[in-house]
């Protein structure tokens, strides 16, 4: 993996509206002061890559205007994103390493001294493995609290609710903690104990005739994949709700998934080892629902 | 200020140990795969340069190894950073531009794809010469809640108490929403209305003979120049001491102090409109025990 190609291109400001320009990725692009990496000052998004086609091209534009918009970053608008990730996905299909890729868009406030243009960029490399792997077999969640109560982020703009900012060292953390019990993801809660979400994944589960999720309120973020499926879910005769549960609750309903843009929809099969009810068939055909069924090749495996 | 000149300085691994190098300011630095840029995954300190030197060095390299070891980063020794603090010190005093600078030091995991060497390096550049002025002016706050409560972040690692990351997007955001309520900063608060901090800073009080500041295991920031106070203020016959208190009972208090690195010790003029105290003899005191004294221009015209 870590000799495979990736692609960088960067959107600048040309005469007539932002244009795309493609960087060698081994050479530096960013200041030392560019505020994203001395404050995480930023939003960014990551999108698959499979088949030579961007899966929820437009989902996840609208979500990096929402997070700019909520950070006060005045940046390119969908057309030039659009353009960058029809970029992007042109270099990786010209020599695809893989199946799959994750396409990164990155936004930032730009140097912190000098206040003037916006950091604009993306990129695109060999998605990591473990990622289809989970689509195929599941995973195995532990709690971790995100010592919150679930209105403590309401009416509270500060605090960044529903925003995918770069500030992603918490979740990072988790997934560290995580991967040190032995677990492939972590499930967030709230100090009632109530779900919340991953680190960069929302939690479904069924119960009964509803698809269900954590009540955006709580201020997790709204799920590109999410929302797809539950756009959807009437197919299967399921109806989206959105839910404040318990993590006793969701094992023991009807079945459970995590859900990403580059892990697509993973039943959950234990939260801190209690296992969950298992529905391949209703997997498969969320995976399809969402646009990304599992590897023909590691479901056969599974 | 925008043209002012500014310094960056790299450690690289050589064939004994680390060593620095000096790097063109106007150049790119980080890839654009560089964790600190697309998570904000790692650490910093920001150090005051007056005078020639720099303020607090130990206290610093202190805390960007604890918070090293918390985010699980294997980054440069002490000797490494103190040697990069020193060249950065001599390329501002052989050009300084102003009285004070800022000097930054940041540590990041590296390369998103490729696990290899961490990034670490540093910069210099003028200070923002508002915090000067807040030195010698005091500031005006509004209340922000966090939205957790005092004990939220007890035993919860990967919350990252105490930890200086760079995922400050909440702090930059809570920081802006002040500014737009006509502040100079923001007091972060517990959902029970207990006081916790500033964005970047720690607020002290004074009771009495005691002078306070938030509880450590409340999850605020170690502040070094609340350290450095609490360890030489018997010299003005105070104590040092930790409690949990509403913003009235601060509001209510014999004076109050925003303490920080940048900005020193800065007397609270007012917290949500709300008059505190004035101690200008204690402020000035507590000034010259931090080591950083109020400029004697700014104070004079004050």
């Amino acid at each position: 993996v870590s000799d495979a190609p990736r692609y960088v291109t960067v959107l600048t400001r040309g005469f007539s509206g932002p244009e795309v320009r493609r960087q060698d990725p081994s050479k530096a692009l960013l200041s030392a002061f560019d505020l994203a990496a001395t404050r995480g000052d930023g939003a960014f998004e990551a999108l698959l890559v499979r088949d030579g086609r961007v899966v929820g091209r437009h989902r996840h534009l609208e979500r990096l205007g929402r997070s700019a918009a909520a950070l006060g970053i005045s940046g390119p608008g969908p057309d030039a994103w659009a353009a960058l990730v029809d970029d992007l996905v042109e270099q990786w299909t010209a020599r695809p390493t893989g199946p799959e890729a994750v396409l990164k868009l990155v936004l930032t406030r730009g140097d912190e001294g000098r206040p003037g243009p916006v950091t604009a960029y993306g990129t695109v490399a060999a998605l990591d493995p473990a990622l289809p792997r989970q689509r195929a077999d599941g995973v195995h969640l532990v709690v971790l609290c995100l010592g919150v109560p679930a209105w403590g982020r309401r009416l509270t703009p500060w605090l960044l609710p529903g925003v995918k900012s770069l500030s992603y060292a918490v979740n990072q953390a988790a997934k560290r903690e995580a991967a040190a019990r032995g677990a492939d993801d972590a499930l967030f809660t709230t100090l009632e104990g109530l779900v919340l979400e991953g680190p960069s994944s929302t939690l479904l589960w069924r119960e009964g005739r509803h698809l269900c999720t954590t009540p955006m309120n709580y201020g997790v973020l709204p799920g590109t994949t999410q929302a797809e499926v539950f756009d959807r879910c009437g197919e299967l005769g399921l109806r989206g709700a959105e839910r404040g549960r318990s993590v006793r609750e969701v094992v023991r309903s009807d079945g459970a998934w995590m859900c990403s843009s580059t892990r697509g929809v993973a039943a959950v099969r234990s939260i801190d080892g209690e296992e969950v009810s298992q529905d391949p068939a209703l997997t498969a055909a969320l995976q399809e629902l969402s646009g990304v069924p599992a590897p023909v090749a590691a479901r056969s495996a599974a």
